[in-house]
């Protein structure tokens, strides 16, 4: 049987030394560990992002995989570190609400302080515990070690700072939350909140000054450089340039907000 | 004995989570498998690079391989999905032209359309099919399942839109084709074409307004600074600035004409 | 038993299909070969960069670990690969100082110059030696070869130039030898060599124009923006910008001087 995966998800870049050595460290404690990068491009201490980046990828992997979340601007300070049980996943964190995402859909079943020395790389700088701290806890964890042997039982995870849709009878507001490599616009607007508001063809997008009339069902569906609105591959609104980049083209960035309206029934108009 | 490798080439950026859902999802499958990134960096929806990409990588992969290419700006419409059987190794991609440089030197001994729902994770999104039908037909195949099961077969791939070389008697006109991190500008001229037209020491290469004069053997053979064509490591004609980048020096970009000519002969000039 | 790992150190940029093709050609000679990425992001031909990945990274992976480095500016000429043994790790790389960081910590227990053509990949480019020459010879590293195989005993390796710290009495002075993805600028100055100055609290840091009066603990020991110096996890000094980027705050660039004082006592101050 195949020891269980291991998952990084970082800020520390595409290229980091700093991953290597994570990497290196896990290895050494277990050499049969296998790694799979998520990513290592969240903006430098970019808590939601990295709350998105696990809320997105983690939940594809295998239950029992055990995923390393390094997004740390409290390094070294009184932070906690922590390991939660979440949808038979195990993470390992920051307690600074990385997985406040995660936590939204499936409360925890197991949270531990890791406070337990034993488990550490000595000596601890200051100023890189994913390495010193949270790999060996992962490498340990893939060797078997019981969660609870980390440390002492956590109350609960620190709350994710993250921005609410407003709801209205006829209208959704929410904001771009991330945008992706091809520039669309992804927003905080689950699907089933806007399809509530009416029929697909019916709703009208608003975001960056751009009206959207409609959803598309596809990029491929709409005329090259035109502006879209759909539900993209994890259930929220997005916005795209059929071809192109939206973040350019309507000089977008995360936080603007996003509007999804009920049409008005033409026979209403005047 | 060890699972068959899959590989990954994708338009997703380096560090997307696309690319970390596909390997959660051919995980959660096939937990055995051996995944390599071939590289997440070809230009958006850029078929010809994608496919430059797949010729030069994957034939150092050994037979076997499962070589998944996601570059699909039709993703969601009607274009086709197919797996590929080509010099020994599994292909799947969009069928937009992506496999049309390999086709090129090995005609596909089997053509399958990935018709056969059975392979797919449900439910299929309309915009990442890359997740939900391209992963989890590479970690069916890496399970053992025949290509025959994937779908039906498919009479014909998609043709590559690739530019063609000019070959006159003196005279050989082609362009960059790629130009890789160092700045260096790949033509689509093969080595064989331009050596046809007399010693290396006697051609002439024109490009972005700069004229070379006979061929270097390797970078370090001239000065830092100059300018010198060689023929690189992959049997193509390229134009490179010794210890520099001559994308910028020579401001040029994929397109742009390359011409290589026999040198008139000494004796004949006046 | 796991075969041991194999780790690639390039300049060929992340993405990059030069890394796939000596992938490929890895695992075709060993299919069980698992290979992991320290880094590819070293500036192009940037031998130091180079020297100090290795040094960083390479030391925190298992012994036994195969790494090959390509920073080769000089490939296809006379300068020389070498097979280093070092700290009980293997090392493959261009003979031109990339190892020069690690030998000052260990001397090489054994040197080979990798001129044994049997195993190399045939036929041999004038440009790509990293895929010809190093990837084979890591690949039959890992099968078993007796590294004495590879070739011809190697006197001595080329020795890296390298950037001296000058120590004087009361000051200490080096320059910023590395920039991480954060910003944090990364001195050559060890942190027994400022702490030899006087207690942390004491020590007076110059860089940029910034003076900044005794070192901090971790960078949350700080206010958001302020500048601080503190010792990394690799036990350099190095000059932060709480929750910012030090590079751009200064204008920083590798190479910069940085200078640790012991700061004036106060009693003697008029």
């Amino acid at each position: 049987m195949v020891a269980p995966l291991i998952t990084l998800t970082t800020d520390f870049g595409e290229g980091s030394l700093y991953v290597a050595e994570m990497k290196g460290v896990i290895l050494s404690l277990q050499p049969e560990a296998r790694i799979i990068d998520i990513t290592h491009s969240i903006p430098p201490q970019d808590i939601r992002q990295g709350a998105l980046a696990l809320e997105q990828a983690t939940p594809q992997f295998p239950p029992g995989s055990i995923h390393v979340a390094v997004v740390d601007p409290g390094v070294g300070t009184d932070r906690k570190i922590a390991y939660a049980c979440i949808d038979g996943r195990h993470y390992i964190s920051p307690d600074n609400g990385l997985c406040g995402l995660l936590v939204r859909r499936h409360p925890p079943s197991s949270l531990i302080a890791l406070t337990n020395r034993r488990y550490w790389r000595e000596p601890v700088s200051n100023t890189f515990h994913g390495r010193d701290i949270m790999a060996p806890a992962a490498a340990h964890l893939c060797l078997g070690a019981p969660p609870a042997d980390l440390g002492e039982p956590l109350a609960e995870l620190t709350r994710l700072d993250w921005p609410d849709v407003r709801i209205e009878p006829a209208r959704v507001t929410g904001e771009i939350c991330a945008i992706d490599s091809f520039g669309n616009l992804i927003s905080n607007i689950e699907d089933h909140l806007a399809s509530s508001l009416g029929p697909a063809d019916r709703l009208e997008i608003r975001c960056c000054g751009r009206v959207i009339r409609g959803l598309s069902r596809t990029y491929g569906d709409a005329s090259l450089g035109q502006c879209i609105a759909l539900y993209g591959s994890n259930h929220r609104l997005e916005i795209a340039i059929v071809g192109g980049g939206a973040r350019q083209a309507l000089s977008a960035s995360v936080g603007d907000v996003v509007e999804v309206a009920a049409a008005p029934h033409e026979g209403r108009r005047p």
